[in-house]
Order: structure tokens, then sequence, then C-alpha cells
């Protein structure tokens, strides 16, 4: 480890090491929730051991930083490319299937990766939250720029506010994937977005 | 303490404590997260021993459990009398700007009790986790039932399901305070539950 202006830089296997730290750590939280899964569960899982998990993560704190930016990239790394070419209500509702086939392939374990983050981090760790809002915020700027290509396409009234619409849609899709993943069902998920959907449709010119 | 049937039993000022002991274990664990709120900041809080805490729940799942039970009794006890008679759009602009002066009154700290808990617990107990679906299942029960009284009413269409609207309804506030936690900014639940409201308007006979 070297460090240049007060960014510690590894090595290539140093770095490897460090990913494989902070998949683990995602993969458990998800899995385990927050609490559960211990600095112990992590270093056995990324097979480091603790000394190993020091020199990459100062503290428990740091390592929660680089899982919010290591799941942010891996849920708007999902959704982006769909979003990012969402001009109709066909594509909003392929961007729906992907919502619930995704939940599916987990079983609902673990709801959104963001959300149950924020929840669990709003309140003791204010830089994660910060980090998380941001995340947020960058999911609904995708869904408010996919809302007004809806606009200009004429699939929908320009007189409408496509960042609310973007906010109500991503509140739908949260609320829905905590019900879902508290029921055990993916229904939850499904007919909140349908009901932002069915919505979206009486706003048609 | 006396045992009756396999039920503990304690006295009055027994009764007493353990409330206050579930009252604190609540408001510490809305306050800084299920993660940051040690049974040590409990017993301090709730100005009882470690041993104290034991006599009165066996564990700490048990305590979450009891307060689970607590938080849907305060969260529900307050929803329910307005929801019970929701019947008009009025009722439910009336119930929007409650959740909203809620939420400021703790500026955003906390979000949904309810929400955060199911977050906090769905992976790590699942006697939690299904007290909780309960819990989401109680409060859509309730404004099923305002929605059915709408359609009665006359203000809603009737040949949609009011059970499916509710579930959206809920899925939209519980997104929503999830967001204005994360942001500190109560406008992410107004702005859901107006899409909410905004949708059941154009489903007006």
């Amino acid at each position: 480890m070297t460090t240049t202006g007060g960014v510690r830089t590894f090595t290539a296997k140093g770095q490897a090491t460090r990913q494989r730290i902070i998949e683990a750590a995602s993969r458990l939280i998800l899995e385990q929730g927050l609490e559960a899964a211990t600095l112990e569960d992590i270093q056995a899982s990324a097979h480091v051991s603790a000394s190993q998990l020091y020199h990459y993560f100062s503290d428990k704190s740091e390592l929660l930083m680089a899982v919010v930016d290591h799941q942010t990239e891996a849920v708007l790394g999902a959704h982006r490319p769909i979003l990012e070419r969402l001009d109709s209500f066909e594509t909003l509702e392929e961007w729906r299937d992907m919502v619930v086939t995704m939940l599916e392939a987990q079983n609902c374990v673990g709801g959104c990766p963001l959300g149950s983050l924020a929840s669990g981090l709003a309140e003791s760790d204010a830089l994660a939250r910060r980090a998380l809002a941001d995340s947020f915020e960058q999911w609904q700027t995708l869904l408010r720029d996919g809302i007004a290509s809806m606009q200009r396409r004429g699939e929908l009234q320009t007189d409408v506010d496509a960042g609310q619409l973007a906010l109500a849609v991503l509140a739908g899709v949260q609320g829905g994937l905590l019900l879902s993943q508290t029921r055990r069902d993916s229904s939850s998920v499904r007919i909140a977005i349908d009901a932002s959907i069915a919505y979206l449709r009486t706003l048609r010119p």
C-alpha cells in the first residue's frame, strides 16, 4: 500500500482482495441484515484475516461506505441500461418485469440493497446517509429523464413535472420492494409499479 | 413474576418496568438505528440493570418482538382513527397531512417505525418478519376499507380492486417515508402520497 495525496493506493492483487471483501460484505449484509453480518462473518466469507481487513478498511464505517458505493453501482448498473432507453409504456413495463424478476431471483431476500442500507444506516452514519441520498437522486434522475423522453415522444402530457412523477415511481418501487421482502411475495412490488404505470397512462395527451 | 400456562405474568410494578424498557428500546432503535442501539444503551435509558432487563426478556430477540408489537400499536393507533372514517378525498388529504406532520415532528428521523424494523429484521429474525408482515396487512386493510367506503359513497369506481389500490398507496407511503428519512426532507413522502391521491382522482365514476 502506498499513500498518494492522502488517497491509499493498492497493488492489483491488493485491489482484488479489497474488492473481494466489499463483495462478501455486500452479500452478507443483503442476506442476513446489517446487524447480523459481523466483521468476523465478512472475514470468513472473504477468506481474509482481521489484520488484512483492517489493512484495507480502517474501521467498519469505511467498509460500509465502500459497500454503499458498490451497491449503488450494482443497482444503478442494473437499472441504467433499460432506463436510459425509456421512452414508451412498453419499456416501462419491461423495467417493471426486470424489477420483479430480479427480486424473485433472490427469493425476495434483501429487498432493495440501497433501500435496506438507507434504512439501516440513516440514523447511525451521516456520511452513508448522504451517499445513499445521492444514490436515490441518481436513480430518480434516470427515471425523470425517461419520463421526459416519453413526454417528448408525445406519450405523456408535457405540463406534468417529470421529476415529481419520477420521485413517486421510485417511492412506489422502494415501498413495494420492502413489502415484498417482508411478505416474501413479489406481487407487492408488481402491484405498486403497476399502479404507477396505470397513473401515468391517465396522463397521456 | 409467576408463570401461568407458560405465559409469564408480572406485578403491576413489574409491568410498568417492562413497558419502560420496551419504550426506551423503541425510541433508541428509531433514533439511532437497530445496530447502534445496544442493550447497554437501552438499559441506561430505561434505568434498569442487565439482570432486570433479562428478568423481563430472555434475550434480545424477545425484546425486539415486544418492540415490534409496541410500534405496531403506536403506528396503527395513530393511523386508525383517521383511516376508520376514510370515505372521501378530503379525509384522504387529511391523512396525507397527518403523515407529513408526524414525520416533520421527528425531523424525518427514523422514517416509519414499522418500515425500519421490517427492513432491519427481515433477514435476521423470521418471527419478527412475519409479525411485521401482519402489521402491514392490518395497515393495508384499514386503507382498503376506507377505499371501499369511498367506492360505496360513489367517490370511486366500483370495478377497481380496493385491496390492490390500498397496497399501492401503502407502498407509496413506505417508499416516500424512506426517501424522506434518507434526504431529511418531508417533501418526498408528500409527493408520493399526492401521486396516489391524483391516481385515485382519475378513478372517479
